[in-house]
């Protein structure tokens, strides 16, 4: 582990760390904001999902978030977004490859050697905090559009992992928008039935407990396109899932957007994360 | 003038405005947050400049500065730091040329033509923003590095125009750095009498009366070589001139240092605008 970054912010300190992902066969960078706290008491974490096009530098740089964290004691980790280096498969387009993830482990060539983005977040990169980083087993999670897909599919597949889960516009039915139907096609292959393991609409079901809370803008261009909100609430009512979903007016799909309401995001897991009655 | 951005952030608007400057003979931005209550009333505004290499956007995308403005009913309006476009003239350095205005009027070529930022800032873009927003006539400013230089200066040059000036991580003292001696000299020519009307430490005086407040951070890489506050506060002190000044340990000159302190800035300006008894 080099550390690429270390300034201190709200009191704590916003690292940025490089390491050898064994999972995804490259070196990542990740962020870390670190609670003052954090000096002397071991902290929950919060995982924080990025969307299309972003690396680990987009949410610490534009959200807010620090404020928040610290004064909550929540530490926030900010993966990158997708595997990367020169010998990384890539597009030319923005929904796939390099800055498009997806959150998911690719089956299919030539993206399977390097594209396991889901076993990073649920396994490798937890076990490497753990080592490192002051922290007590509580976990939340929460994303931004096709990290808000990461975070809801992660949470929904892993709830003994995790206290809590939210999202900004999420990508929630991504085996019915052109976005999820794209990279799942190239990461995951022509046979759909493989698909629905990363769909938050198709995971929720009637054992679903976890506090759910999705914030949506209503001026956001991929709304009804892309993100299609109303999907993943129908799945929720048909197997009695509560989910907190907020409707915001006026708002659109950019940090502006997240850094109005990630202070809520963030009170609401940090309830969650002080609240899990479980051991770590 | 012509809008390139509207976004919803914080219940109000952070708009950015491209317009035909007749000071600067060139084509500006100018980023702009009016608060929810905008909307029906007039509000004061605070002015900020920011530092070298930065445009309108580093300051509303990173300092999270819209939730104090808001919560404070506080316009902001943040300009560019220097002329733009092809034909204003350009050096290859970060700290002279385009994104390196210093915030005063050039008179050495080739310069003079564009480089007039201290008019800009105090006489063409406050009758431009009368004439186009919601503003009470009360004014602040502050700023960040050759940012805070500029508020600093053209603060404690037109105190009946601002009701208070605060900077983060400031260059005081232009004429007895290297930052401020490469571009005065540029700028301003050689005759070293003329750079003084744009030293901050040169400038107080006993008449100074407006509330002033600087911020610096002791792990700040600029501090003993171009920032040096210690000249400006013992100015102070030989004038009688009060000047809250922090100096916060472990911070450095990055944006993580100015969103940990934007909210008290804000606060110290709300205050003195509210207050100022002048009308507008």
């Amino acid at each position: 582990m080099k550390q690429l970054e270390n300034v201190r912010t709200f009191g704590g300190e916003q690292q940025v760390w490089q390491h050898q992902s064994a999972t995804l066969n490259c070196t990542m960078n990740f962020a870390i904001f670190l609670p003052e706290q954090a000096k002397t008491e071991k902290l929950p974490v919060l995982y924080w999902l990025s969307g299309l096009t972003c690396t680990e530098q987009n949410f610490i740089t534009k959200a807010g978030a620090q404020r928040y964290a610290a004064q909550h004691k929540v530490i926030i980790v900010a993966p990158d977004t997708s595997p990367r280096g020169d010998d990384v498969a890539d597009n030319e387009s923005y929904d796939l490859g390099k800055g498009a993830g997806f959150y998911l482990n690719a089956t299919q060539q030539p993206w399977a050697k390097h594209y396991q983005m889901y076993d990073y977040i649920v396994n490798e990169l937890p076990v490497l905090i753990a080592e490192h980083f002051p922290v007590n087993g509580k976990q939340a999670i929460s994303g931004h559009s096709m990290g808000g897909h990461g975070a809801l599919t992660i949470a929904l597949k892993n709830p003994q992992r995790y206290s809590s889960v939210s999202a900004f516009a999420p990508i929630v039915a991504p085996t019915q928008v052109p976005w999820g139907q794209k990279a799942f096609q190239h990461y995951l292959g022509d046979n759909q039935t493989q698909w629905t393991q990363y769909d938050a609409t198709a995971l929720v079901n009637a054992e679903t407990r976890l506090p759910i809370r999705i914030d949506q803008g209503d001026k956001d261009s991929f709304l009804t396109e892309q993100l299609r909100p109303e999907l993943f609430l129908d799945a929720c009512r048909a197997h009695h899932v509560a989910c907190e979903y907020y409707l915001r007016q006026g708002y659109d799909h950019s940090y502006y957007f997240i850094a109005t309401f990630i202070g809520e995001h963030i009170a609401f897991h940090a309830k969650a994360l002080y609240q899990d009655p479980r051991t770590a």
